[in-house]
């Protein structure tokens, strides 16, 4: 195998993303935790297939949002025009109180959430469900203060762009689309994958007057300060590997050591970026470092079938001639994962995009997750440093995140204490094999807060579009997760019933 | 009967509150919800009994807090001083995760609240609890910008000022006071009433991690948009005085076109000042009706045993002497009200105090309660003008009131419907003859969201100070709190030794 064929590969960069990456030589990258990963997109995303759902049925609003919900000053009442998008062609209608399936936006533009979410389309007919897809406040088109420029310009106009005033944004909508539709019974489910998940676990937790229940998928709300798990990403990243092959996982967790030998030879970065084809000599080696952890935590969190791409990158390590070394194995992964190409651009990763940019505020403000690089794992021990991590973010925003916020306002601590008797309606779906599934609540809080993962999946392959060639372990969670919205719903329309007919008799 | 005793007024003034007062002709009054009334406060403070619980057992602590919880704009960090007080002499202690009761400051300087309410101290020995009492921002020395002036100067330092700020600010007290007592597992029980007590409630829905249940005593949470009762604040205010006496309730009745028929005629006001014996001449003849409005609207949310004060009106009304004239009888109501005064002044109720201003801030921005003169009730008609309100706050403040946000933060519409299946541990107590308990929760929702109220109660009466000759119904009222907040607490030691063992196994 020497590289992935195109067909796969626009399968499973739908929800590529990079981790929150802990390095010991740089400034950490706060790369986005969701959905697409704009680097291999933007080189790509003329590969994805016409037939997904993008279709006049998709019409998109704007909606005009306050900029903070939870303030009075006069440049609090600044708005802006939010995007959203509907869907209503198997909408059962208000009559029925037929339910709305709401798409969370994350950290991307809302038109790559809708052509890359497939919970939604797949479900809508069986659901009779009105589809809405409302875009985060700050990405896309949903930028506020005029433009892009101006809303990015410090942290006086980024302190709005945060997840309270974005989960705040989405009850407005949904508000105004039911009141638009008359559609004030019908029931409404949020969904979202990754950070989107998130926001839909948290929002059935904040605002259940708004939606009735929520799928969260690949939702690592538990890796925030204090909850983080002590088995953390790139511990489960390196038994992705194990799992696929140990000899690969041997190359790996032997590779560092052999770059770092190599880089501090005399010419030794010449050498390394002649192995390993860089498209510009190599200034440092941890450009190649981080170039390779990109590409392997990756893998793992997008191991999605058919193709497992750790099985792609290790058939490329292991599979090399007997007697290759280490170096010359790595670089065989790469080709395999990467296909063959004249050169890499060590930065592939790394390009400014408005995801990265706008997940780097995010997560140097309020979404704190403490990843590094954990002992034990097949990378050099980098542990998150919280300290430097502060510096390094007030030096770039001039203000200091809040690490303690998220468990604050939303919880994680002791989540099944205070749970299990309070709240009700929300899937936690993982995949064990996405590194994310660490922070992730993978056991049932209760009858009605429960876990439903897969041994074999991925980040947010649930909410992925069903594919015919899906493995059955796919099929059934999906199945599940229909199954228990589906009991949620039906309980709430008998609900709405008795209670209609109490108040009229 | 002619004037309450000291001892009575003493008694009954620890919740007088003004309620929201609609008017034909002023700018709407926004008077405060909840806790005292200032006004007859500044006079008759120096009566409060000495045996209240004001003792060395409570200290005060000063928390450091931060002014804008959902923002990150560099002036969201700056700082404040939150004032909280503890009583730990009673407390169980951390090893037996024994409970912490909180008291939620209202709109006023936390030394009123904690000298005038019973609940927490009445129980504390019961409970073995941790007593925390926490001052609201804005009020009593919890005030941002370094001092009131500052602080109140505009809408621009007032906008921090808000129930979702305050509510935060609560949560981040009660975890660092659980951190500093190593009281991680004690369970938070919070207490309020009036708007604390929309505060308790409204904390519970949104912050379950923090505490495990709520007394919301007299809290209208159910008095906003779209969700304001069709028999609402006057109504009830009319039914107590009708239920008190019929000729009581007619005599007030007639009396407001005789008050205008008077004061339209030639020196008519100098008439209506000598037959009120009011401290300076009327410039108009709303001076007078404004005060006999919050006489009687006092009366009736503060008709507590054993005085009943719509009696003790009542009783200067209809004790006049037969053939006594409407106005002379009205006059003789006051007297019995007020005490027999060489003169009325007509002001007593507004003469601004920091309840008043910061009271009148919150419901110009976002505490709107759409109170207006019912038609039939003892008042002249008046609804509610949300037009005139929201241009009258504009001009005011510069900013506009938020009609919608309390609903669309907190929920409101339908709550049987929302909560049946969500949330629990919540007590709504009322007393019906509480006008506000017309915007109240006055029927269980759910086995775990109760409603626990007394037909000849009045407002926040369950938690004032237990006193010996307390009416069974309302220590039958308590008993049922009690009760209530034992279980909650009982079934939180059994989860947390289950999911302890669970753990350690």
């Amino acid at each position: 195998m020497d590289s992935l064929p195109i067909q796969l590969l626009s399968t499973f960069i739908f929800f590529l993303i990079i981790p929150f990456r802990a390095s010991t030589s740089q400034f950490i990258k706060i790369p986005p935790l969701g959905a697409l990963r704009k680097s291999l997109h933007v080189v790509q995303s003329q590969t994805l297939p016409t037939s997904l759902p993008v279709s006049k049925d998709f019409v998109t609003f704007y909606y005009t949002q306050i900029l903070d919900h939870f303030n009075y000053k006069p440049e609090s009442y600044i708005t802006f025009q939010q995007r959203y998008v509907l869907n209503l062609k198997h909408w059962g209608g208000a009559n029925t109180s037929a339910p709305i399936l709401v798409y969370f936006g994350a950290e991307e533009n809302i038109e790559d959430d809708f052509i890359t979410n497939g919970f939604l389309t797949d479900k809508a007919s069986r659901f009779k469900a009105l589809l809405l897809y409302i875009e985060h406040r700050y990405y896309g088109k949903s930028i506020p203060f005029g433009s892009r420029k101006e809303a990015f310009k410090n942290a006086g106009s980024l302190g709005y762009f945060n997840s309270a005033q974005a989960i705040a944004d989405y009850a407005a909508v949904i508000t105004h689309v039911k009141k638009q539709y008359s559609a004030e019974t019908s029931p409404v489910i949020v969904v979202g994958g990754s950070y989107g998940g998130m926001l839909a676990a948290w929002f059935r937790l904040k605002y259940p007057h708004v939606a009735l229940g929520a799928l969260a998928s690949s939702a690592p709300i538990l890796y925030f300060d204090g909850t983080a798990p002590k088995v953390g990403y790139y511990s489960i990243v390196t038994k992705d590997f194990k799992e696929a092959s140990v000899s690969c996982y041997e190359t790996i967790r032997k590779s560092w050591a052999e770059i770092k030998r190599t880089a501090s030879q005399p010419k030794g970065l010449l050498s390394l970026s002649k192995k390993f084809r860089t498209c510009h000599p190599l200034n440092r080696r941890f450009e190649l470092e981080d170039y390779l952890d990109s590409i392997y935590t990756d893998a793992a969190q997008y191991n999605h079938p058919p193709a497992y791409p750790v099985s792609v990158v290790c058939g490329g390590i292991d599979g090399a001639p007997q007697g290759t070394d280490i170096l010359d194995r790595i670089f065989q992964g790469v080709i395999s994962y990467m296909g063959n190409r004249s050169c890499y651009d060590m930065n592939e990763y790394n390009y400014p995009t408005e995801t990265s940019l706008g997940w780097r505020w995010q997560t140097c403000s309020e979404i704190v997750m403490p990843i590094g690089h954990d002992s034990n794992t097949m990378f050099p021990s980098a542990p998150f440093d919280l300290k430097k991590f502060i510096v390094d973010c007030k030096s770039l925003y001039g203000v200091q995140p809040k690490p303690h916020w998220i468990t604050s306002y939303y919880g994680g601590h002791d989540l099944d204490l205070t749970l299990r008797r309070f709240a009700s309606n929300i899937i936690f779906s993982n995949g064990l094999r996405d590194p994310y599934s660490s922070g992730g609540v993978l056991r049932n809080i209760s009858d009605n807060i429960v876990a439903i993962f897969t041994v074999n999946g991925s980040h947010c392959l649930d909410i992925h579009p069903e594919k015919p060639g899906d493995p059955d372990w796919l099929v059934m969670q999906r199945q599940r997760e229909i199954e228990t919205i589906k009991r949620w719903i039906s309980k709430y329309h008998s609900d709405l019933l008795e209670l209609r007919t109490k108040t009229n008799s």
